[in-house]
Order: structure tokens, then sequence, then C-alpha cells
């Protein structure tokens, strides 16, 4: 059995690029280049309440990493430096070089340093803190949506649900269709160039962690609008089209991480363009509106009101 | 029941003072101050591991938040801004409102800005993430003893050790005694106007959290020395004087959070003026030595060897 300090030693002592002080001292030491604000998100990974117990260590460490760095790329920022700290029930040496080869690859596709973190003994949970760099000023938030502006979603967002309900067996999904959503599950890619080419371009804009319609409900609280959405221009992957579990797992399921954003009409040739540049599909969704609340337009031509449906830890089981 | 919403909104949302957004978008934001570098550091507190599961929840708010705020103090850092992602079994509202005050208050008084977090299920876990600032080469790390420098502690290591030993029944200490050490346990207190003042006065210096051997041995290895200390310059707290179980925790007990710091003689007068303006016993307890480990001077004028018996994650158990 590996010792705590033998662990960090190990498997989280990784070289750094930017910062400088890294592992192996009461804190990490870093700076900030000039004119630029500090971008800081932390996020909680629970054995059972967001992953599966039995989850592969490796993909669970580059999971751990990227919804941390989604946060980063919903703000139109740039990430740089990110700590893990992670509760183990025994120091499994296999297990924790696994999660740290994942932790460290994903780290490493988006120029991340990992500056250190904290080892200890209990039920499994992991919890990474992510710091991001941003022109001062040029960040988005959840709170300048207008009416009139357009609602856009970056790829096919769902797949990762239908592939938690796959592996619960809610589902039976064919091959090919299992294949993309358990790697949407596992693999999820944060949208962080997406994120950067949008800085002065969107309007509002989050990572889609717990559900579009209920994500959606926190830019309409913050920016004081509605939203109206579109049935026939929501991004329905091909490979699970037209399944009523498919448009489920499209409006309320998480754990996708892709972005969310509002932009101004005139943007839309830029953002059409964008999508080919980062071969990206990018779906023009609906509109905002004033007044309060979500509509759907149907294909008929009626305007229904939409309620979430998403996740809250508190209220609802999952996985 | 609360949802997690209602949760952050009504006890994590707290007013920040030097933070450019806080709670409640995708991440926070802030800025350093010129010529600045950043200090993060992280640290995790688990039920059982840490802390007794039945601890008062104010006292381990304040908790969770002083063990973090002590890795700034023990770079010679001042604390500003901190994080806290927690999962909590259930959503009682009760528990929560107490503990979000007392680490609120604890931040307060050190001129930290809750700046975000995460509120998650699972099994009680508390991660915070804290970050200060320190001018540019300032800090003070681990590496940087020399052969022929002081060692100094603060305070009174060892009574948040007995607390816990009186809390398990393993021993019982009288009642003014008690209170005394227990209140170390419960509400420590980070070193950190002794840590700023130590600035270009320390040559090294850690925060105690595992023991005072085994974190020395953190500043021998990366300084490449040894130390001999002196069996009668160790500060025994005058209300546990003269024990066994007391002169253990001493030398072996964590939690306390006491700042161990090297110095060159130079110093002694500048760090004798400072433990008075302080009100604040700083004890030197030895020096460093060329060569590796760690001896002790007995009265008798034996140099003995020392092993440290520190806390392991993954190898003892405690509480």
């Amino acid at each position: 059995m590996s010792s705590e300090f033998d662990l960090i030693r190990s498997h989280f002592s990784r070289k750094v690029r930017h910062t400088d002080l890294g592992v192996g001292d009461d804190a990490a030491l870093l700076h900030l280049r000039p004119g630029m604000q500090l971008v800081v998100s932390t996020d909680m990974l629970v054995a059972g309440t967001h992953f599966l117990p039995d989850t592969e260590p490796e993909a669970l460490g580059w999971k751990t990493a990227a919804v941390n760095i989604s946060d980063i790329a919903a703000m139109a920022a740039e990430p740089r430096w990110i700590t893990l700290a992670l509760s183990l029930p025994t120091s499994d040496d296999k297990w924790v070089a696994a999660f740290a080869e994942g932790f460290a690859a994903c780290c490493a596709s988006f120029g991340v340093d990992w500056i250190g973190g904290d080892t200890t003994r209990g039920p499994l949970n992991l919890c990474a803190t992510v710091f991001g760099e941003v022109l001062h000023g040029q960040a988005v938030l959840r709170s300048g949506a207008k009416p009139g502006d357009d609602i856009w979603i970056s790829g096919t967002p769902g797949l990762a649900a239908l592939g938690l309900q796959h592996l619960l067996e809610k589902i039976v999904l064919p091959d090919e269709a299992r294949a993309a959503c358990l790697s949407a599950l596992y693999k999820p890619q944060p949208r962080v160039a997406l994120g950067l080419a949008l800085r002065g371009v969107a309007s509002a804009m989050l990572d889609v962690s717990d559900g579009l319609l209920g994500d959606l409900g926190h830019i309409l609280e913050q920016s004081h609008c509605g939203a109206q959405l579109e049935e026939a221009a929501l991004p329905v992957h091909m490979l699970v089209a037209a399944s009523h579990a498919a448009r489920e797992a499209l409006l309320n399921g998480g754990d996708d991480y892709e972005l969310l954003f509002c932009a101004d009409q005139t943007q839309r040739p830029f953002i059409e363009k964008l999508a080919k540049k980062l071969a990206l599909p990018l779906s023009r969704i609906g509109k905002i509106i004033a007044g309060k609340g979500t509509f759907i337009l149907n294909p008929a031509g009626l305007v229904e009101p939409l309620l979430p449906n998403s996740y809250d830890h508190f209220r609802s089981s999952r996985p």
C-alpha cells in the first residue's frame, strides 16, 4: 500500500509550463499576464451522484478535469491552471495511476498546468478547482442576454444522458449510437476554442451541465427575460433521432458540457462561419423574448410553455 | 427540503469586498494587485478522517476555512479569496446555515472573500481552495533552510490532538485544559499576521497539520539538511505539562496549524520582539544541521535520533 506522500510523488507531481511553483509546498505560486483577470471555478464529483462507482479511472480522470475546464470555456476565458483534491477509500496504486493519466491528459489537451492538490482517505470524491485568464472585462456572463438575441447551442447535447441510461439498462442503444453516447459521457470535450472565439460576440453564455432547459433558466433569470425555442431547430443527433428519449435527453440531460449562448442577430454570419472553422455544429435554437418563462414553437405552429426537468442534487436521483 | 439552488442562494452568496464577480455565474472573476503573485492551496476534509461526524457544524465551518487559510499564512502571503465545494448526505437547512456561518466568520476574520463553490449530494466532504497574494518572489518556501538556522514554532502545539483524544475517551483532561484543547481543535487560528511578518526573515516555513516532526521532515527533505531539537525548549502548554501524552501530541499531533519556521540566528531579536507584539509564544526549539535526520538533545545532554510518528492518511487510523 502506498503512503499519501508516495502517491503524490509518483502520480501527482507533473511538469508545469507556466507556473512559478507547482506541487510540493504549502501552496502553489503563479502570476497573471498583464491586463488579465483571474477566472475561478470549482466542481466536486461524487461516486454514485455524478458517476457510476465502477467507471474506468482513466475516463473519470479525464472527466474531472473536463467538467471544470468547461466552466472556464463558458466564461470565454483561457484555462491555465488546476488543482485536484481527492478522497479515496483505499490507496490502490493502479487505480490512482490510471486516474492521474486521464486527468493529466485532459489538462495537457487544453494547456492547463496541474499545480497541486490534496489526497486523503474517505468515500470516493473528486474536487478540482480550475483557473483561467481573460482580458479584463471580456468575460461573457449569464446576465447579458437581451430580447431579440438568438439562442445557440453547440454540438448535439443529450448523448451523455442517453449513454448513462443505456448503462443503467433503461434504454438499449444500437452499437453505433452507443459508442457515440458513451464517448460523450466518458470523454466530454470542453468547448474552449468556441468560448474564446465568442468573446465580444456572445451576450450571455454558460455550459450545459444540468440540462439545456434548466441551465437556460439561469441565463433568463440573470438577464431578466424569457425564451422561445423552436422544436424543428433542436439538434438531435442523427444516430438517435426521432426518439422520445433523445428529445428528453437533449432538453433535460446534463453532462454534455456544450455551450449555450445568446448573441445579437447581426452575429449570425460570424457564428455560422465559426461552426465551419471549428468543425462543430452550432445550432440556432430560438430567441430571447421579453417577459418570463421558456416556450417552444412546435412544427404545427403552436407555441407552448416548456418546463425544465433538469437535475437538482437534492431533489432528483441520478444516476 | 431545500433545493441545491436554494441552498446556494440562502447561505452561500455572501458580500464580497475585493472581488470582481462572486457567486452566481460559471466562475468567479478577480484581479491581482500590481506586482503580486497568486498563492493557491486546496484542502479536503472528510467526516471520520479529519473530524468526528458529530462535530458542531459552526465549528466545522470555521475549521474548513481555517486549515486552508493556514496554508497561505505558511507562504508568508495574504489570504484574499476562497471557494468551497461540499457534498452533503441530505440538505439539512439548519446544519448548512450553521456551517456557512462558521465558514463565513473565519473568512471575515482574515479578510477573505468567499467567491464561489459547488454543492452536491454525497458522503459529508468539504473541499476549500484558498487564494492569497504575495509580492513577487517574497513567498517563504520549504526549501530555504540552511545549517545553523534556528528552528522556531509558534504557540503550543499538541492541544488539538489532546482535545481529540479526550473526545475519543483515550485520556481524561481536567476542565481548564479540556477547554483549551477543544478550542484548539475546533477553532484553530491561522497565523496570518505571523506569516506576513516573517517575509524576508524566515528562510523556510510551513504550517504544522500532520505533526511537528513529520512536517519538519518536509523542510529537511526540501532543504537537504537535518535538525537537532532541544527537549527543554519544547513549548508544552502549562495546563498539560509533564505528561507523556502532551509531549507525544506536541511532537506528532496534527491539527494545531501553528507555523514551523527556520531563520538565521541574527533574526533572534526581531523574532523575540515579534512574539511580544503579536502576543503569541514563539519558541526556538532547535537548529538546522548538516546531514540527514532529526535528533533531540535531552536534559541530560544526550543526543538521540527522533523518528516522526505523524499522520499518513493511508497508513494510520485517525480520529
